[in-house]
């Protein structure tokens, strides 16, 4: 009766993404606040590229060499050195199109680099403003996914969780999902949907505090936004590029 | 105003425990299926000692030296060589009144050695079947807290996970949590509380198949059960003992 379905599997950490095979999976990199919500909008405006590189000097020197927009954040705030931040909003068309963004983000660029490590071969980006591009990927492909949070400092976060439950809920008649932090991912979610920046802050998220404390309470909203920079960013040769959708 | 309340953690996996201050905080132990459980069980039913060991091989050699009860799992099941399982029901006071028990589990007997390797010298152990004695230890001490889950191969688990939401349900108002893992798992407790063992069915869980495959569902029951064995355990010098209860 039961046709074999793919399996999903989601690390809740850095730390936790040896456990899972990723080198036979698509990893789904998840970094809500605030890289891979960037990263959809910079591509959705029409930026050319963003390469992801893991230190803030890299970021410099590759800049310089391919004469690329740089950004970044350490901490929640603009890495010295680099002329742009992790907002999105700092991503506008006007500034980006047909562009090169060379981007090192403190959580979400070090979780695709691991999983690079580890074998990894089919690597996407997903976030609350491109889910829908990254679910229907997800159930064309018919293949093993794992989602990977990237956490804070490798401490799970509820953002990245959430959206780990936001695409289970989608997927979950179609994958095979023996996973408890999968399932724990998919009650977060249920529990927040209804309102997922209030969620944020009726239950003391420590990454809504700090972004908050910056002053950045409209990032978190936009990030928190379904559907605004539909696009499907594809790590390809060493950068990530939008992936047209299908007609 | 505020007075500076403990600081209040939970570790989803070992993976993660060593994001946190072992050293400086009271590690509560949680392996709901089954070894803090039984740990509990077998204190309330009047066994002297339980001490924890890494290996099988040190399980056999110690519960000959000292004459002791030996008990254990790997994958679910009784150990060769042992002579009991990890089971609570084997662990009646008819067995085990005055005798000391040496046991070793997959998951939760190697956190709580990780935690010791990494200085932690205040340990207890809790589960469901003693919950309020390990919240009213908690509440009395004033210390700073890790909820250290032991999970399944390091995998995050729903029942380690619910208990640490249990604990903090009851803790919230006299801890400072700035920790998205402690508001996740609070968040599968309040959605499972009203009937846990059917929300492990609902829920998938894995640990719930993996002991129901081998026809334990009794066993999950009272695992689940609340303040059945209410016993303080403590490790103190090498071994668990019962903490008398304060007057």
């Amino acid at each position: 009766m039961a046709t074999t379905q793919p399996t999903l599997y989601t690390s809740l950490s850095p730390k936790l993404i040896n456990l899972y095979d990723v080198s036979n999976s698509i990893v789904v990199i998840i970094d809500i606040l605030r890289a891979t919500s960037t990263i959809a909008t910079a591509l959705h405006n029409g930026a050319k590229t963003v390469i992801p590189v893991l230190s803030v000097a890299e970021c410099i020197k590759l800049g310089k060499q391919i004469d690329a927009i740089t950004g970044g954040e350490r901490d929640g705030q603009i890495a010295e050195g680099l002329a742009n931040g992790n907002s999105p909003f700092e991503y506008s068309r006007e500034f980006v199109s047909g562009r090169t963004l060379v981007l090192t983000t403190t959580n979400g660029t070090k979780l695709l680099h691991m999983a690079l490590e580890k074998g990894a071969n089919n690597i996407i980006t997903g976030a609350f403003v491109n889910q829908t591009r990254v679910c229907d990927y997800l159930l064309a492909q018919n293949k093993n996914v794992i989602l990977g949070c990237a956490a804070w400092k490798d401490r799970v976060n509820i953002e990245d969780t959430l959206f780990a439950g936001a695409v289970i809920d989608r997927l979950k008649e179609n994958f095979s999902i023996n996973c408890d932090a999968s399932q724990i991912a998919l009650n977060l979610y249920k529990d927040a949907k209804q309102d997922m920046y209030q969620f944020m802050q009726d239950n003391n998220a420590s990454h809504y505090h700090r972004l908050a404390g910056y002053g950045l309470h409209e990032d978190i909203k936009y990030c928190l936004s379904t559907d605004v920079a539909p696009v499907l960013p594809i790590y390809q040769e060493g950068k990530l590029i939008s992936l047209p959708a299908p007609n």
